[in-house]
């Protein structure tokens, strides 16, 4: 397979506190601003405190969830001085980091994420065929052996993508956990101040000229998720994640293993036919969302080789409409054989809109 | 040494909810409101759901800490429109379940929390000479061998003891963690659930004759809390726990053992002289009270033999003031050789108010 060459990617955002008690990322990037870091060799970094008003009070949000408000449709309504906070602040960052989708966006946008789950670090983004966002995957992966490292994959079209990390050219959250919200553990903090440098570093060589060679990743692509059981007429939840299944994100649940435990004892078993990896199980923030795991499944994606271009070459470059079209068509040649798109399960898909971290 | 004769445990209340964000005890009193729990033989169990107004936002508290309302001083101030929803409600339970210091309040008060930190099953209370809270904790400690139960004694005399469980004749907060504050694991549940069921058959046993042998327990008063490093001026924290400290609560710290880790690198080390051991180390809640963990001496103490009053032995039983004051002499007679009262740390003993969970 032909190698692909990509602009440099020289202007990254690093943003934290998009959720007020994610305190990693709000941490790391208050030690970043206080430090005022110089640019990078090759690269501008802006930092960037998503939601100072949750972190100053330490919620997740204060009259709407943030990290749900970078669609089109929210980032283009219109304000008026009952216009909810975050969404004031969704339009103040995109034109900060964007505007979405326009030549002047950010190359990067790197949005840092805690969970209460098992999950370890994943990168989230919302295409399985962004080659700078898997190849600093596979990097995060083989420079960081001590934590597992996963890509998690929605499939939704840019304009329905909803968080902040949609607003770059390229992409994505890094989630970490498990930590309890509204606390900073120092082995979760460590993680992803390394997850950051690793990045930055990928970058860097990127930018220099290094060529990465092609392969395949692991990517996990949503399926759908599964509420908690609730009394039907109070609609409170009757059960809790079942102990044999808290904790394992990430281990294939298969038909008829235990998914929830009752709060009279009772185990509720999964009654899918197909084995599916699940994520986010028992997330703190998901309760009000009616969402007690995510089932992913997994693939295998075939990544090209990549370097940088090289100065006099960008006469040659496509337009951004022709490299996005060129990617497609050589996912389509990279698939592997029995590969099924999500899309023909779209009785599984309804759930997928607005719901993930 | 004598055994004593106690009255019977007749009325118990079992409140959850105290802190809204607390699930494990917000679900268990909820099951047990649902099922509409028959007495039970010997005791009459009335369950409170304590901050229900916290409990519908799944938060700590609305307006104030409710588990810091219960001194006589805020029981006994003046309501107005004005005064915090917490405030009030604390009446409310004080007349429900008090009023405090008077012999119509209900003979056991146990309060269900979780905390962040790892600290097994905790029983919490003011007084480490209620022979009735001290037989209760053995018996769990000998009944529930999965999980580590310990008791923590605050010493602070009753009028300025500020937590729901200060307003019964006999109480303490069973704490239970480690899990995340609005999320609820089924293992911590279950334990909990354990830890009631454990509870409530001990005081059965007792109503119904059966004596206690005395003994001795390990018991861990508080001696002082330690915060986080802080930024001068912005009073922002500017260390985590040290990864070697985080999750080893009740394990000794020795003087020059790391407590915090900078956000740059730095490991602090303890810097007193007495060995000590940690407790709600990293505790998510107590981040806004300044409290990164707090340290507590462990000491044996004796408790002696002892059974229910039988039917016409109540002529018999002496007044409340003098079952206290024969409690303090027998544990006058029972310290240990070398145990030094608490009060002799004057200086360590400043910031013990108001300041646990």
């Amino acid at each position: 397979m032909e190698e692909v060459v990509l602009p440099t990617v020289s202007r990254v955002a690093l943003c934290g506190g998009t959720h007020g008690n994610e305190l990693s990322g709000v941490y790391l990037v208050r030690e970043r601003l206080k430090r005022k870091v110089e640019e990078e060799e090759h690269i501008s970094v802006v930092t960037v405190m998503s939601n100072p008003r949750a972190v100053q009070q330490c919620r997740r949000y204060t009259e709407t969830d943030l990290n749900r408000c970078f669609t089109h449709a929210t980032l283009s309504g219109p304000v008026t001085d009952k216009t909810p906070y975050e969404i004031v602040r969704s339009q103040e960052l995109n034109t900060l980091l964007g505007p979405k989708g326009s030549p002047e966006a950010m190359d990067l946008v790197c949005d840092l994420h805690n969970t209460t789950a098992n999950m370890g670090l994943c990168l989230i983004a919302y295409s399985d065929c962004d080659w700078i966002s898997l190849h600093i995957y596979r990097y995060l992966q083989r420079q960081m052996s001590d934590i597992p490292v996963r890509f998690i994959h929605f499939d939704l079209p840019l304009n329905e993508a909803y968080s902040l990390d949609s607003v770059g050219k390229h992409g994505f959250a890094i989630e970490i956990g498990p930590q309890a919200h509204g606390v900073v553990r120092s082995n979760i903090l460590s993680t992803m101040q390394e997850g950051v440098q690793q990045m930055l570093e990928w970058v860097r060589l990127f930018n220099s000229g290094t060529p990465f060679e092609g392969g395949k990743v692991d990517v996990y692509t949503m399926v759908k998720n599964v509420d908690y059981p609730r009394d039907f007429e109070t609609r409170g939840i009757t059960a809790a994640i079942h102990p044999q299944l808290q904790d394992r994100d990430f281990c294939l649940l298969r038909p008829n293993d235990p998914v929830f435990q009752t709060f009279s004892g009772e185990t509720l078993k999964y009654t899918g036919t197909e084995p599916l990896y699940p994520f986010f199980i028992n997330e703190c923030a998901y309760y009000e969302k009616g969402i007690a795991l995510s089932l992913a499944r997994q693939r295998s994606v075939g990544i090209p080789s990549i370097r940088s271009e090289r100065e006099g070459e960008q006469g040659k470059r496509k337009s951004s409409a022709e490299e996005m079209e060129e990617e497609e068509e050589i996912k389509g040649e990279m698939e592997e054989e029995g590969y099924q798109k999500l899309m023909e399960y779209g009785e599984e898909s309804d759930s997928l809109n607005g719901q993930y971290k």
